[in-house]
């Protein structure tokens, strides 16, 4: 199979031209905006081109079908309010360039998926939740974005006349290519990274009320104040969270409200965000059993009260096997010693597609670990290296 | 000298009349508001039927004088936006009875006072300020309230008409009483407290930059997490200022800002403050060069830049020491076993005047140690006792 690298880039270049925005090479196309819509016409007319049948579900997932039972690959092409050019994109226009030459001379037969609002304008993996039977169609109706409009609202601007469901059995597989989003590849220098887990996310947040008093009046030894007990807390959980995690293993207090705020003021109240995240559901709960632990140490040493909000959480996805291995010689081959398994830390539409069929997930380089920013970037030598290995294990599966 | 406990209350209760607001007894009479400049004309109407020469300044400040050298006692009389019944009227009120007391019995000249805008709706202990030097008229003019109000137009809507400089060469001292607006009375069942001393305080703003990043894809080992290291600056402050300080001393990380602030990004930013104070100036210093050290350690340890913004401050002030040996006598004699020496962690006008005449100040408790709140209060028998205690100085001066 003879990919085009030239064509690929020149449709990744294309499908940047829908949203252009900000410095370097940002992209402003949310879910459902006029922009993304274009875009997603444009893709449909490609994949025609290429002699796929075109077909958008009710929910405006795209699918580029081979006709016959397929390896599906793809991502999404929406981006964040203020995104990069690869992010999903490159995923989706990998996949269009591997059905496209397979089609052309005679290989295996391939299919291509854009998923919709993957950046989460709506929900979470928001087409992807819907295609997988995890959300049912309904209830993402009633979605709201962050203006106050409901998903079906928009979804009805798409006008797509001809919706038809996409069953999961017409496909044996499903690969997605992905740039990283984080700096591993970019700072141990690896160009593949296979990627083993997509992890779990638990999130909670957490308030304690202390009391809130004159900073001037109030001794040291009869102040209940909240940031203090936030920085012990803190300190504590470092300490107690090292003894279970792996190298791996990621947490962050990312959110902090200090209540009244001022100066001169000892803070009456913090409330803040602790989120997890590891490959190893057994290690998330362990994690949430020594900060529950922790909590009621702090209330009690700071003689303060502790609500927990309920823990909202994505249980975390192991990658198929066979498409691991496949993945892991394929990189092997055309790139030796310069690939790695990792884990992904951000959510992607394969930890939803792997419920429906064996799954695997591709990562390039990210420079910087820079993403959902304008200047997310990954050299082109990158990205045309992804695409042959995806191609590989696309042949070989 | 027989001062009346019932007519001191019952000018309080009067003077909580203007502006009296919210749950409790409490008041909102900000300086140089419609109820403010009300309640000011009926003080110096008070002062007018005791027979005292009513003067106002250009700013506001009130006097009623004695006509020959004497003493000063007094406070404030206006409020926080939201404040309490006592704060500074207390000590206004209390001036009252005393001179009028002494002036129905021909006992020693005293004189009364009520500074304006000790709250800072224009700057800190505005009206004292300007009455004792430390700010010039022109440009207490130019201060701006947080509406941005001139503080001139504010007095001008005061009509004074008549107002005469009140030089600082009237007075022999200056006695000022006022509410503790702490927990160390109330807790330690004490109902005096003898001020040692006004403290000082030295406050900073501190900026961490460190590096925002996405909270699933940035393993730990590359984090430049600007929270994380205000909370290792918050434990190593608190171990290290632990080998200077007193019991007294406070403090205080009230303000706390965190960037992006949400729950899914490494912080990549926190501006802070820290405030602390003590009635040593060394120890001030002390403390800055402690804090200013352990900035470097932590930009070092995180990888973070820090920025300090210049250190802004008060220099603590001591209180007479005849006038203190005064207050400690009659509070022997009249609350044997029941009073105490201390420092006040709180400004206060006496913290000016001492600057021009010897002064002293007395404190009776709060409960809870609540003030600037509407539920601010203390018991009429601690009132009356502070009254009474302050009388027993005035005579003994």
């Amino acid at each position: 199979m003879t990919i085009s690298p030239k064509r690929f880039l020149a449709d990744l270049h294309t499908l940047r031209s829908f949203g252009a925005s900000g410095v370097g090479k940002g992209v402003v196309r949310p879910a459902y905006s006029a922009v993304e819509i274009a875009s997603r016409r444009w893709l449909a007319g490609r994949m025609q081109e290429a002699g796929l049948e075109v077909r958008f579900d009710a929910l405006g997932n795209l699918f580029g079908l081979a006709g016959e039972k397929s390896l599906l690959i793809g991502s999404h092409s929406d981006s964040q309010p203020e995104g990069g050019w690869l992010d999903g994109a490159l995923g989706v226009i990998a996949g269009l360039e591997i059905a496209r030459a397979s089609k052309e001379e005679g290989g295996p037969p391939i299919s291509v998926v854009s998923f919709q609002d993957e950046e989460g304008r709506f929900g979470v993996l928001t087409g992807s939740d819907v295609w997988t039977g995890r959300l049912p169609m309904s209830e993402a109706d009633g979605l709201l974005d962050s203006g106050g409009q409901t998903l079906r609202s928009a979804r009805e601007r798409m006008k797509l006349g001809a919706e038809r469901s996409v069953p999961h059995d017409l496909f044996s597989g499903y690969l997605e290519m992905h740039i990283e989003q984080g700096p591993v590849l970019d700072s141990s220098g690896d160009r593949i990274g296979v990627v083993t887990d997509i992890v779990g996310i638990r999130n909670v947040q957490i308030t304690f009320t202390g009391r809130q008093n004159h900073a001037g009046t109030t001794p040291m030894y009869l102040r209940k104040d909240a940031f203090q007990a936030l920085s012990a807390f803190n300190t504590r959980l470092n300490e107690r969270f090292s003894e279970v995690v792996t190298p791996t293993t990621v947490w962050t207090i990312g959110h902090v409200d200090v209540h009244p705020n001022a100066s001169s003021v000892v803070p009456g109240k913090v409330v803040f965000t602790l989120q997890w995240r590891d490959a190893d559901k057994e290690r998330l709960s362990d994690m949430e059993r020594i900060l529950r632990q922790i909590c009621n140490e702090i209330a009690g040493d700071f003689g303060i009260v502790v609500d927990l909000e309920a823990v909202m959480g994505i249980d975390p996805t192991a990658m198929d096997a066979r498409m691991q291995q496949t993945l892991e010689t394929a990189a092997e081959e055309l790139a030796p010693g310069q690939w790695r398994k990792m884990p992904s830390g951000a959510l992607h539409d394969a930890s939803n597609v792997a419920n429906v069929v064996p799954s695997g997930m591709l990562f390039v380089p990210s420079i910087g670990g820079i993403s959902h920013a304008f200047d997310e970037d990954t050299d082109e030598e990158d990205l045309i290296l992804g695409l042959e290995v995806l191609a590989q294990a696309a042949l070989s599966l």
